[in-house]
């Protein structure tokens, strides 16, 4: 049987995958967190794995730009280890009880406190398991950034590349995600015909798109050896993630609506009950009449909104062109991020991420 | 009026706070903090003060090494931000409601949650509480950080020695510091007698003293000029600042039970009722009659215990030594940190140290 660039492309990704997961299993680092329940909590999604989308975007810039992608491998792991304390926190505040199909970090340690606690309440418990994700987060945040000081102190990056990756993924990328996080939470709040597209494009790429270009950047300085951000192949590297970032969340929240909930994880409707302000929900409810605006007003944000309420505004989404347009919008970003991939030279670096740009969008999980 | 040493020592003290406030004023960092919550979450205790008590043991570690206590300014500043984002945490996990006099981060965003957004219920209020919380707390974590980098990026400060304090402050600091708040938490589940004296001031010492340990290392390191952490001088103003942090903690319990309302804004028993294990209790349930440790056992713990019941707990503390010995205590470490005080070069820096360490076992807030 012969391997598709498909296949290869998804064969690379498990690779880039399995190396981050083993750098993080070094005992070195493993030591450093007691008691045994942060321990657990730190290691809970990191083992329970993901796509490591970002690492391997990460590398493979590295490689685009001539560098060796294994001198950017504690860099993988250090945005690797960002996006999950930030999955951690986040989960607390979305309440979420289940993430790739096991509890998150807040509902074990809930858990854990029921069975080991007897005496506790169920309200103290559920506190245990806040307080312990809370904490193993701030560890997970702590122990990204000192895996990235071992760039130049174990390896050969220059201090001066590894310092400036150091503030942009504290300052920048930090505080925009943040910044989109609570966005997110506040247009929540408002009334649907409050946020403009505009707003919900830029708040998606804050709480995505900055992350995916951190990941390119850091690959392609590192690959460079120097902080050049200016460099035409970073500056095309940096375009190329970040309008793939916006693409990934548009399809993810497409997901979120007609996604086969067996391989995503994640029920139907539940991004409908919690109210989140999608393009897709924005485009249906500009185009809707009157009757339907109201069926979606009066089911976003509804904690309780029944599997009917939420078949029948799903039906409005399709209708309305929520589906089709996000889709769309998809694609475009998606294209434009191409051509600028197509600035940089003709490696098997480029081409792996021009597959992983193609994978975003046509991924079914 | 002449100035005692005493009044200088507090004229110093007052120098560096405001030092450090306006270092974290700077445009350059407000204008990273959006939305408004969050600028205004992630300013709150930073402008509502504290003693600045670990950026003095820091510029003037520097000082006592001979270096400026300039170039050290930026460290001081990410020292108090590292202890600001762990009191934001730290609130979410100990309920507090208020701090220094103020609201805490996440009581005050629930009270700005129920006047703006009417139609939430009281409990999504509190989350909404709570989810600043958790997120400034997480943006100041970076805000530290990133200014740790300045060292080097704008000052003169070797790389080298940033990147060690980088590694140093989000490796060992953070996880020693979070392994004792976790034990902390996992202490006050347990029964009394469960808890050893060790154990106690174990947790103690890293949830407190391990900040104050990396402070005066960080301020020695700058004023070296080099990642020297065996030099002799280094040395002994680590084993000083790490037994001041010590007995700056076993006074905070002392406080906790004794201090006046007034001054230390803490209601009195809060400690008592919350279940915390001090060596306060431990004295005292050790040399108690079984009618004493049955009275210590039913009221430390219990949310609700009434204010007769506190005052009987704190008369039993106190005839049974509890308060006595701990002072003792905190006493025997003071004097072994100035015996290693002793080991440096006779400066005015020294002699600020000496004030500080002296200030406190003695400061009634």
């Amino acid at each position: 049987m012969t391997q598709g660039p498909a296949n290869h492309f998804q064969d690379e990704l498990k690779a880039c995958a399995a190396q981050v997961a083993d750098f993080l299993e070094q005992k070195e680092f493993q030591v450093r967190f007691n008691p045994d329940d942060l321990r657990e909590a730190v290691n809970l999604y990191v083992r329970s794995g993901g796509k490591r989308l970002r690492p391997a975007i990460l590398l493979w810039s590295c490689g685009a730009m001539g560098g060796d992608p294994n001198d950017a491998l504690p860099a993988a792991a250090a945005a690797e280890l960002f996006h999950t304390w930030t999955l951690v926190h986040d989960d607390i505040i979305d309440r979420d009880d289940r993430r790739r199909g096991v509890p998150t970090v807040h509902e074990k340690f809930r858990q854990v406190a029921a069975s080991r606690y007897t005496h506790l309440s169920d309200e103290e418990c559920a506190h245990y398991g806040t307080s312990v994700a809370v904490l193993s987060g701030d560890v997970q945040h702590g122990w990204g950034i000192s895996i990235l000081t071992d760039l130049t102190r174990k390896g050969s990056v220059p201090a001066d590349v590894t310092l400036h990756l150091i503030d942009k993924m504290d300052n920048e990328l930090l505080n925009l995600l943040v910044e989109g996080e609570l966005l997110d939470i506040q247009y929540c709040h408002e009334p649907i015909g409050a946020i403009k597209l505009d707003d919900i494009e830029n708040m998606l790429w804050k709480k995505t798109g900055v992350l995916y270009r951190f990941c390119a950047e850091a690959g392609a300085l590192i690959g460079l050896g120097r902080v050049e951000p200016n460099h035409p192949h970073v500056h095309a590297l940096s375009d190329f993630s970040n309008r793939c970032g916006i693409a990934f969340q548009l399809q993810d929240d497409l997901l979120g609506v007609i996604g086969d909930p067996q391989s995503t994880g994640k029920p139907v409707g539940n991004d409908i009950r919690e109210g989140k302000r999608t393009s897709i929900v924005h485009y249906a409810h500009e185009n809707g009449d009157p009757d339907e605006r109201a069926q979606i007003e009066h089911t976003l944000g509804n904690l309780s909104a029944s599997d009917e309420e939420i078949k029948r505004v799903i039906a409005i989404l399709k209708k309305r062109g929520g589906i089709e347009q996000t889709a769309h919008r998809a694609q475009f970003h998606i294209r434009a991020a191409l051509e600028s991939l197509d600035k940089l030279p003709n490696t098997r670096y480029r081409e792996l991420l021009r597959a992983w740009a193609e994978y975003l969008v046509s991924r079914s999980i």
